[in-house]
């Protein structure tokens, strides 16, 4: 076997075997496959496809190219995981809620890039909350609590990293295949035996429209039965941002706000209860969705899902008076509010807009390297479909520097008609 | 413009412009453009295709990315080129037989690589010959001489270079608009106005079938004419070896002694025919192909080719004592004859096994560091389509390691039916 012949496999539009697939990921990981030859080969595939068969083998090839987490010993753990949005808080906010219900939670999450949000960067917007614990003290923060919310410090599936990398450097993003593959590789390493997966769909999510939505759920869904790895997906709209808030401290606030049970967005609640009646179904909890849903919402109103958040919070080493009092966290310099600019119904508010916008303010990161500011983004008070008079407040700017806010208030980023 | 978006376009099978074609030449020959992006596009041209606009402007983008001769004081220069084959030594009998003509010639050549031989192995199997004069040195033979051959010693192309190499390692060597652009662009940089490009198609060329040597004439003729380079393309076949010899010192032996009207193969009379004719067409010495074949043979048989031959090897530094007596050349330690095995009528002598099986011998080189050894290969006596005896001597293997030449005993190189 040689890669110059699995290249011309693909190129030709060719079904390349499991022996093949893992011949690539295993010499591309130890640097014997040049990074010219996975380029080409990422190309091929992006061009000619790949049957489900060959993305399952790809997945678990990137799988297990570096650390695999054995969670057995937690007993039925249930991962989630977001295809990445906008105002994307619904970690924060259902982990809780599924540890309060018994179902012990161990995930790690990932860090923000472009214009979508991540959740361990949120976390970190609480001061002193440690997301690089180390695996022990992840597993016996699941076993003693039944919840801990980390970060990636493991080795896990560096074939997927490197081709990632790779990926976006030659216009091989937007793969199918690919995207199924990776989310999936990263999944089955962080020891998910159950996965339900949130597949975003939008202006604000990687998947466009519905019909590239429900293929990459079918892909994941089908992955997960041929890797033996039951998985849900479900696809949830991205067109404006989730909730009210965008930018990492202003989510933290919301969430805790939602636990707290002091409001709840619609879209927050409609896409809690959908994930979390899925996750408690997989974990045998429950045997039909509509009592699932109701456990859900139960669990946020008498309190208990705040509790265990509290309890994740403190274990992990934050400070949990930020948490009672979120008027203790630091804001940004400058609060400005954003005004109708007539009178009428809103139609839109794009969440690719808000999440470039909020990465222009210092929320996210254009390069792995960026550091970010946790105040700045976006409260919003009105959603799409609300109506509104001229001059009405519709949300308000957090900014540390005056000059963008301004920048950003000559944009019309409400479309009011 | 950024190297993605161009990606991303031939991804997508759209076209590329001007500007964006040397936007990736100029970024890729400095560096600025890694080897995974070139790849990536590579892979997206091989599987999408090129319209010969974008094959032209590819090409032109090459060709000026490096040194570019100008011959423009030279006169009208038409210059020669052949896809390569076996067995191949075309140009040493056509050239001198072009400038005995009075068209001058000035003509760099290459190295072999894999089954294919190089005009500059064979010239420098002939002692003394040298094939790195200056580039003045080089003008000022023609202008004197009306003849010069001389190897690439300039920077010519070297974005070709660079795709040449990759394209080797990522199984993308096959494509008619890179394999094109790539003949071209060297050719335009080498100076030439005018071409004549011989098309090998068959099991010893790197065009398998009529079809794609069809293919690849008609995109080099598109080429020349929206480059203003006038090219003629000939399509020859190239199923058997060329003439009777196949390796260095044996094929510059059967130059010579086609250049003293010693004897003529019938193939080599053919592809000098239509390739010379189609020179002098160009050069305006003629205005009718048969016209000009009658002048190509004339110049072989009244010795004024031979003469030009002497001129050239004697002029850059070549003992012509080898030349006026053959039997100096220092031959190989073993030359085993092959028999028939049976009697009949030869069907098949594959170049390409041929090519292979010289390589095998030490004639031609695996990378572009091997060195050769310019003594070895094959003498034939007899050609596709002779009847033969059994036991009757068909050639003669001409080996330095006796093992080797066992080995090649032992297949059955001659197909008798």
């Amino acid at each position: 076997m040689n890669i110059q012949e699995i290249i011309a496999k693909k190129r030709d539009k060719l079904e390349l075997s499991k022996e093949e697939i893992e011949y690539f990921i295993n010499g591309y990981t130890k640097g014997e496959i040049t990074d010219y030859q996975a380029s080409a080969l990422v190309m091929a595939i992006y061009i000619n496809g790949m049957n489900d068969r060959e993305t399952t083998d790809l997945t678990l090839a990137m799988a297990y190219s570096g650390d695999v987490l054995d969670l057995s010993s937690l007993g039925e753990v249930v991962d989630k995981h977001s295809t990445g949005g906008v105002g994307d808080k619904i970690t924060l906010v259902l982990m809780p809620v599924i540890a309060s219900l018994g179902i012990p939670v161990a995930k790690m999450s990932g860090r923000g890039l472009g214009f979508t949000g991540g959740t361990i960067d949120k976390l970190e917007s609480i001061p002193g909350y440690n997301t690089s614990i180390s695996i022990d003290v992840f597993m016996e923060n699941v076993k003693k609590h039944g919840i801990s919310l980390m970060g990636q410090t493991l080795n896990l599936a560096p074939a997927d990293k490197k081709i990632y990398a790779l990926r976006d450097t030659i216009a091989c993003t937007e793969s199918i295949p690919l995207i199924a593959s990776s989310i999936m590789s990263k999944k089955i390493a962080a020891g998910a035996n159950k996965i339900v997966i949130d597949v975003t769909c939008g202006s604000g999510a990687f998947m466009k429209t519905r019909e590239d939505a429900e293929k990459l759920a079918n892909i994941m869904t089908s992955i997960g039965r041929l890797a033996n790895k039951e998985t849900v997906c479900i696809i949830t709209p991205m067109d404006e941002p989730v909730g009210y808030a965008v930018g990492n401290t202003l989510e933290v606030i919301e969430a805790v706000d939602i636990l707290k049970n002091k409001y709840m967005p619609e879209d927050v609640k409609n896409i809690i209860e959908e994930l979390g009646a899925n996750m408690l179904l997989l974990a045998g909890k429950i045997s039909n969705i509509e009592d699932g849903k109701n456990l859900i919402i139960e669990n946020i109103k008498n309190g208990k899902a705040y509790s265990k958040f509290l309890e994740l919070i403190s274990n992990q080493g934050g400070d949990i008076s930020y948490i009672e009092d979120t008027d203790k966290f630091e804001r940004a310099k400058y609060i400005v509010p954003i005004k109708a600019s007539k009178s009428g119904k809103i139609i839109s508010l794009d969440a690719l807009n808000i999440g470039k916008l909020s990465c222009y303010l210092g929320a996210g990161r254009e390069k792995k390297e960026d550091s970010i500011n946790p105040r700045v983004g976006f409260v919003f008070t009105k959603k799409v479909g609300s109506l509104v008079t001229e001059g009405e407040v519709l949300g308000y700017i957090h900014a540390d520097d005056e000059q963008k806010a301004n920048e950003i208030l000559k944009q019309e980023i409400f479309v009011i008609e």
